[in-house]
């Protein structure tokens, strides 16, 4: 499919250029910790589909390389803050940084992925006022991805998680996020501000279709860790079947559904997944999170129809493939 | 002294305006993180002279306003992280918020922060050349800083370490951060590219003199923790004294040094430090310490004597409120 085509060779060129960017031998206490990261793998999905937003409206992908590049270095600034606010230890069968160079230079090495994302963004080759306008882009990105990351956080200690809430939260964590280097590539295209509106909406609901079904992978295929079914649970994840369980349970199911979330990881059993696998089922909160998935993806497909361009070819393909295949 | 009250008189309205930046009461799991920091103090010194520096030069201290609260945000950002990194529980008689919030909320928090200082940098009220120029300004300040905070975690546990080391970390670390805000003022005012240089390199020797007279604090008066002298060396704090030991010191006395720097906090005994000391006394640390800060004092009076403007009172006074005062 032509898509993921252009995302793969898309994806090779930003590798190439990331390593420009940040040269990987340099003995700064930065790099090193950062390529391990790096290189533990990733499609460089986002800066690709800011490249192929750009070009499909009309822009010059080659202007929008240096947002592209932004967009894949904040991406990692998340992923090493992440793992250390969630504890993981491993990201595809490799060490995180925070347990292979110790917590300090993990926030720092994230702290640093930020600095060349706004580095990197100021020398983009485009007006004055497109490069405020991406600069805009990617702080708002930046201070709603950290909002969602702060409710979700702490979702699992509070008693009132609902649907609403998850879906508060995965709109900040994810939805942003997933149309920053879209809107960035349609920014620098010089398309009208009604269609980089639609964009940023296109991925409110992409991102949550895509985020529910991350979840409900946990609770049938496993995570890519070896297949094990219910590392949510284990960690404690406030995931949209947890939030929909939690609104619907029985006051005794909701009391135990919220203290084996709470257990720390060594302490949570293999009974205690299972027994929250069962509790799911009970209140259907698969099939509630499939359907509500699907229903995502509607929305997601009627606003590609509102966006004011001719040819929408780029963004059904790009919907696709954010909600089908990429999981 | 003029310049304390005009510190005092911008640091109250900075103060007022950090809270419609940042709203205290939001239940956002930011903002109260965030204020219990934001209250333990701080003089907002540096957004202060930000103001003091665009008045001084002839331009609107409220057209910088946004700038130095940017200022001030990115400093509390890494006072955030770098208590997590330094393993710091106290600061100014409270426990820091990863003590407090733990480190997630911790990381999160400072993270926001920055974001906070793009934000409001983006809506400053100049032209969209100077908004391009603060925006570099305030990038670059975050880079050469984050560079700098990687030398100084990792330089404890360098065998090399020396006083040149210790230059390059903190004109990384502490020069580009003190001139930033008053280079930003600088931009505001409209003042040439020849001024904006020589703030720039003022930074570069008024921040290192500010940091070896901080580290001889630590073994002379002690630093505000009840008056403790050696929390650095508990600390294992990469100090002026320290690179300057470490390079003339005899083969035994080196590799007991850094054997003391290495220990964790609660290994570090009474001895230790008394041994250290001891150690600093026999090779002169302080006074060649205090020598080298004179002549970086005496150097950044020299860069004020070049700043191509007319009245260079202002500059005096800075210098020598963060020179001698300050401490």
């Amino acid at each position: 499919m032509r898509i993921e085509e252009s995302i793969k060779a898309y994806g090779a060129k930003i590798n190439e250029l990331l390593q420009e960017l940040i040269p990987p031998d340099r003995k700064d206490y930065l790099s090193e910790p950062i390529w391990h990261h790096m290189r533990t793998g990733g499609k460089r999905v986002r800066p690709a589909l800011c490249l192929i937003t750009c070009e499909a409206l009309g822009g010059n992908p080659s202007d929008a390389i240096p947002f592209a590049l932004a967009v894949e270095a904040m991406h990692n600034m998340f992923l090493l803050h992440d793992d250390i606010e969630d504890g993981d230890t491993i990201r595809r069968d490799q060490p995180t940084v925070w347990v292979k160079y110790g917590t300090a230079n993990a926030i720092n090495a994230g702290d640093y992925l930020l600095a060349c994302a706004y580095k990197i963004t100021l020398a983009s080759p485009v007006s004055l006022e497109k490069k405020i306008q991406l600069l805009q882009v990617l702080t708002s990105t930046y201070e709603k991805t950290v909002e969602g990351q702060a409710l979700d956080i702490n979702a699992r200690a509070a008693e009132d998680f609902s649907v609403d809430k998850y879906m508060k939260m995965v709109e900040l964590k994810t939805g942003y996020y997933l149309a920053c280097g879209m809107v960035g590539g349609a920014i620098v295209s010089g398309i009208s501000e009604q269609v980089i509106e639609k964009i940023w909406t296109l991925g409110k609901t992409m991102g949550p279709a895509f985020q529910i079904r991350d979840d409900l992978i946990d609770l049938t295929h496993g995570k890519g860790r070896g297949g094990v079914i219910g590392s949510d649970v284990k960690e404690g994840k406030a995931s949209f079947l947890y939030s929909h369980a939690l609104q619907v349970a029985c006051a005794e199911d909701k009391k135990r559904l919220r203290e084996i979330m709470l257990k720390s990881r060594d302490e949570t059993t293999d009974n205690d997944i299972q027994w929250v696998l069962d509790v799911y089922k009970k209140y259907n909160a698969m099939q509630y999170a499939q359907e509500y998935a699907e229903n995502l993806v509607k929305q997601a497909y009627t606003t590609i129809d509102e966006i004011p361009v001719e040819d929408k070819t780029v963004f059904k393909e790009i919907a696709f493939f954010m909600t089908q295949r990429m999981s």
